[in-house]
């Protein structure tokens, strides 16, 4: 293993070409959801958190939005290690909005998507295919340019979607696989989140043989806008052989199993996300193991030494993933940066954040 | 010279490797004076040109549109060029909002443009700064991304603006330059435009003086969104050391003009652009070759012979240039296709838009 801090499972290659850095940005009702999601300073402002994300991440700060996207006192938003990550390795990185109700000041690669609806009245997504078909065209773009000369390079995919935990269920539900699901919060409220699903699943009618045959089916029934877009990425991208790193937790499973059920060569494809999420008991990753068979990388931050109190709420398992943060951090490391020095960039990030110099 | 269809200007390297597409569309209200511009089917149908454009690209039709953006038995939008173009050599395109009134249906890279206002008032791009701002984000990333591993690639940066020859005249003017300027029209209404400009000039108050000094306030006044976008995309870019390809006429001299009292460096920057453009008496090439000291390379698609009359029109003066034609084609050329297969091609495409297969 070429890296101390990254854990690989399944066989890898021990480098990484040319990073490029995508994120996903979708809003879906489901956040709306009392007690659903922790990915923002409260329920009602969880709206704002994909576009604060990204603007953390390009300027080290919000600008379109009304307040930090986290709980005062609260674990950070991971996109402080994204943006510590994309600062050491200079990494190219491009945001796509894929159904955002706001849109933020930096730009981003527009799909035509509508934000999702809530999934308890089981007609979340309505374009699903749509949004796929749109991602395809920007894949193949981006896999093009990336992949020109012949060379293989990487495209690390990662995502900012409030409440995306209890759709990622939802997709998985739907698709007959019950492998538990992650959460931004410390206390994972599952019985609310099955019971969202649960009524989502019977409002739209969907079987599992149905959205197994129709992975888009179970897209539109009870997912989110994030899901046919970075499905669509992957789709456009593997025509030029591109290596594919899903940068993210269940809400990267939840993809992976429909790339799966579409059919997608997913040879080129692993999933890379923090120990946090890995070390959560409420998934069965030895199970998404054996059935998707594609690597998982585990990234440790290196949290447990830090001396910022937020940082160690992440030992804790609060939020734990997102952004993409999992998958920049994997880049990081293989491109030859230690545990220490990708610590230390994520804690002058969340300084400048917080205003502490 | 490689290429026997192509000829340029000044010192120029004889390849070009891994390029990249890009295409910036716009509106501004100045095409809806009556008389400015000729593309699009009619002066109210302009607004939904750079819309069409980008959708004959990709897919070879209009999409969102009610009609083709050429008039009944007039000469074809430029957009089958650049269709040809991109068929034939593969390379990776992306396209660009910065301030449409119509959104296409394909992907776009969105910069929070708005729409530019008619130059006549004075204040046509009020966000200029910023627009160039956002487009230097992304030219960044795009030129990180086109040019890793140390290669020296190159990006070609066609536009989509209807009425963009009259706010090319403006800011020229406003900078105290007098190269005359091109048209979409076979008659050339270089008097209406003269007049626009110098209403708009004067109702904004600028000098030739102030507008040298900060060209942004210049496209503020008599400008177009298009304008600091290709700015700011060049600007972000050139810090990655690619070949710039401005690819357009009047329009695209305009922005290097811009980018040359911005102070940058403009040694890796050329101007690519069709014989019909070169060949037109309004403009004096010498005097902008003076000037700006780059290359300009010129195609000729070989329309003469052609048996559709449509192409024939181009020869005759019709439309000559825009969505970045003569920059698509100058790639075709420099990868090695020859000008009958370029202008086969072209044919194809055209045929298929007008359904005459």
């Amino acid at each position: 293993m070429p890296c101390s801090w990254i854990t690989s499972t399944g066989t890898v290659s021990d480098c990484l070409t040319d990073p490029l850095f995508l994120c996903v940005l979708s809003n879906t009702d489901t956040c709306l959801i009392p007690k659903i999601s922790a990915a923002g300073a409260s329920t009602e402002r969880n709206v704002y958190t994909p576009a604060a994300d990204s603007e953390i991440v390009v300027y080290g700060s919000p600008r379109s939005v009304p307040e930090l996207p986290m709980k005062p006192n609260g674990a950070p938003t991971p996109a402080v290690m994204t943006r510590a990550a994309l600062q050491l390795t200079g990494m190219p990185y491009l945001f796509v909005n894929s159904g955002l109700r706001i849109v933020p000041e930096v730009p981003t690669i527009y799909l035509g998507a509508e934000p999702g609806l809530d999934i308890r009245y089981g007609n979340a997504v309505p374009r699903a295919d749509a949004i796929h078909e749109r991602a395809a065209q920007v894949g193949l773009q981006l896999g093009r340019l990336s992949g020109k000369t012949g060379r293989t390079s990487t495209i690390i995919i990662g995502e900012s979607v409030p409440g995306g935990t209890t759709t990622a269920l939802g997709v998985l539900t739907a698709l007959g696989y019950d492998y538990g699901v992650s959460s931004s919060c410390k206390d994972n409220p599952l019985e609310i989140k099955r019971r969202v699903v649960e009524e989502g699943i019977i409002a739209s009618g969907i079987t599992v043989a149905g959205a197994r045959a129709d992975p888009f089916s179970a897209v539109t029934a009870v997912g989110d806008p994030m899901m046919p877009a970075v499905a669509g990425l992957v789709s456009g991208m593997t025509q030029s052989g591109c290596e594919i790193i899903l940068a993210g937790g269940t809400q990267m499973i939840a993809v992976a199993t429909i790339l799966t059920h579409l059919g997608l060569d997913t040879s080129r494809i692993s999933i890379a996300t923090t120990k946090y999420v890995y070390q959560d008991r409420s998934i069965d990753f030895d199970a998404v193991q054996s059935d998707l068979g594609c690597s998982i990388h585990i990234v440790d931050p290196g949290f447990l030494n830090s001396r910022m109190r937020g940082l160690q709420r992440y030992e804790a398992g609060e939020v734990k993933e997102g952004v993409g943060a999992g998958g920049a951090m994997y880049a990081a490391g293989m491109l030859g940066f230690d545990q220490k020095t990708m610590r230390e960039r994520v804690e002058v990030v969340y300084g400048e954040l917080m205003g502490l110099e």
